[in-house]
């Protein structure tokens, strides 16, 4: 079987053209306090921000099937998919277009960030569905990769440069088998990247250095890069460290970066309170008091016309607000309320959200 | 809110255009006998006959998802939308039409053939559910209604005339409290239709006599009535019974029916060796030896330029086949072996598929 490069296929920015957004809903209890109920308020607020932009699926399990109806506005669609968990950044597709407008998709393996080597659950036979159940119901062509990736890892432009970080693609509880150069070759070939630009960050947080936590772009040639001065920050070393990285790193077609410096939000670590009804299992990573919560304005996602952002009730809401509107003057930009309660269960907007390209071919 | 009626909406005849197709896929091993294994190729053959005339969609449940998308072809869409068990024709949504092309549907309530008064199995609170969830699959606009009906209950000439059978509808077990011209009144609304034609059958099969296991409509006016001979068979008398019901009516237009008899296949009941690995339960409708086997050709599916029947391995397949062919010239008729399979879980290819109407504004 042909790759989509062969094809003639390449993943498109974010900024691209949307067909619509996909979502999953929030459902286990020894990941979400309060019976996940907080989780899926948050999650059913972004549906409904990017609802008014694009059309928006979110995907539930039996169980939830009916409860996520009953929360989300008519003009969400629910449809029934199961996961283990709801990060369709990472488990959900990651669509390619051609020069034809076709849409296809790319259906990596998905390990839940580590496998048997740090993955988060023992269980992810469901997220590893997830792509391909999506795949399907909107009649998109499937490439099958064996490549660990997830959607999370990776950033591009359009125009043939993906952005990651070394801790997470090259890590041995992903890809352990694999150089560099031969991953260089699969970006290649799966997303019609010609340049890989590799970041080194230290990694230590749960999805051992997603790119969608650092930086974005806006447009092809420049970035928001996720940027504290507050010196107790854990990100105020990681975020210099990245600028200098960039500093010295051309594009695929040669340009130079321009690097937007864009608010992290100064946050609180987990309460006793907050983690108190999380159920305990020995199926999923804990979540305890006192971890660092990440104020993640950077993980916000492009839509047709508007940014739907994370808001955490903090003085940087807005300033991530205006510097939005100013780098995005053609997009409305939507905070969302309720940013720390997806914070606590590793992620934010970006990470709950997956874009489909507009395109042919793909709606049934 | 309004009913389909009031907004201008009716159900389309079978032989009208279609979007696609609808099926469930066969899970339960209290009812299908070889750990459902015989019933799935059974389906996946409807399936694959069907998608070579309108596209094809099937829905199993996250415990069937990969099995079915491993047997049954690319151009099949797998969708996970779970049931109770496999019979999309009475759990489906019933769609209706406008005259300017937009596509709605019906939600009726379901109670698994009879409720607690003769249902046949104790929980249906899934099948319950796929209506509203192929609806939003599909963006079309849902009429919830408190009625209880199946699919197979109902014909529609398109042109203003439903026939129905008093046995299913009336029946205590489905709608106690309704009288016959509130029933009238409520088919009216809902489907758009004109006229009611009722029938009077003993109705002892599992669904209390439906009418697709009895005649078909061929196009307004025409209908195809399973016939019969052969004097030891059940529907001998029947047949006889309703044929001189027909003589007396006539549709919503004032016309007479033509009435074209229509074999039934003379088939040996259930042995012991065929029910022998049905898992007995107490919560579903035991499937025993020396039951009757419907021989039903009359249930049959019209799809875009085709027919779909069953073919049960006796010589009257080939007769079904050519009358198919001699009343309906523009459409290809395919039989598919393995009706037998389908018939020992209580219907057929009509009983397990549900039209979705060509027309606008349902496809997302």
């Amino acid at each position: 079987m042909n790759t989509p490069r062969q094809d003639g296929f390449r993943m498109p920015g974010e900024f691209e053209p949307h067909a619509g957004c996909w979502m999953l809903f929030p459902e286990r209890t020894d990941v979400w306090r309060g019976n996940a109920k907080p989780a899926q308020e948050t999650f059913a607020a972004v549906a409904t921000a990017i609802a008014q932009f694009e059309p928006v699926t979110v995907c539930a399990s039996q169980a939830m099937w009916q409860t996520a109806r009953d929360l989300l506005p008519d003009n969400v669609r629910v449809l029934e998919i199961s996961s283990n968990d709801a990060w369709m950044r990472d488990c959900g597709p990651t669509f390619v277009v051609n020069d034809a407008g076709e849409v296809r998709g790319v259906d990596w393996e998905f390990n839940a960030w580590g496998g048997d080597l740090g993955g988060l659950y023992a269980d992810w036979s469901q997220d590893n569905l997830v792509a391909h159940k999506v795949l399907d119901a909107v009649g998109a062509k499937r490439y099958k990769s064996d490549f660990v990736c997830e959607g999370g890892g990776i950033h591009v432009d359009g125009e043939g440069t993906l952005i990651s970080t070394r801790s997470c693609l090259l890590n041995k509880n992903r890809n352990p088998d694999l150089s560099e150069t031969e991953v260089n070759q699969l970006l290649a070939e799966y997303l019609g990247v010609d340049k890989v630009i590799w970041l080194d960050v230290e990694g230590v947080d749960e999805t051992d250095g997603h790119i969608d936590a650092i930086l974005a772009f806006v447009r092809p040639g420049v970035v928001l890069l996720a940027w504290t001065d507050q010196t107790h920050m854990y990100e105020y070393q990681e975020c210099r460290d990245v600028y200098a990285q960039l500093q010295d790193v051309t594009d695929a077609k040669g340009r130079k970066l321009e690097i937007i410096k864009f608010p992290i939000a100064d946050l609180p670590p987990t309460t006793t309170e907050e983690v108190a009804d999380i159920v305990q299992s020995d199926d999923v990573y804990p979540r305890e008091a006192n971890e660092p919560v990440f104020g993640g304005y950077i993980n916000f996602y492009i839509a047709n016309g508007g940014i739907v952002v994370p808001q955490f009730g903090v003085e940087t809401d807005e300033e991530a607000i205006d510097i939005l509107t100013e780098v995005f003057p053609d997009r409305k930009v939507v905070g969302v309320p309720g940013g720390r309660e997806i914070s606590m269960g590793g992620g934010n907007i970006h990470c709950i959200t997956q874009q489909q390209p507009a395109g042919k071919g793909t709606l049934r």
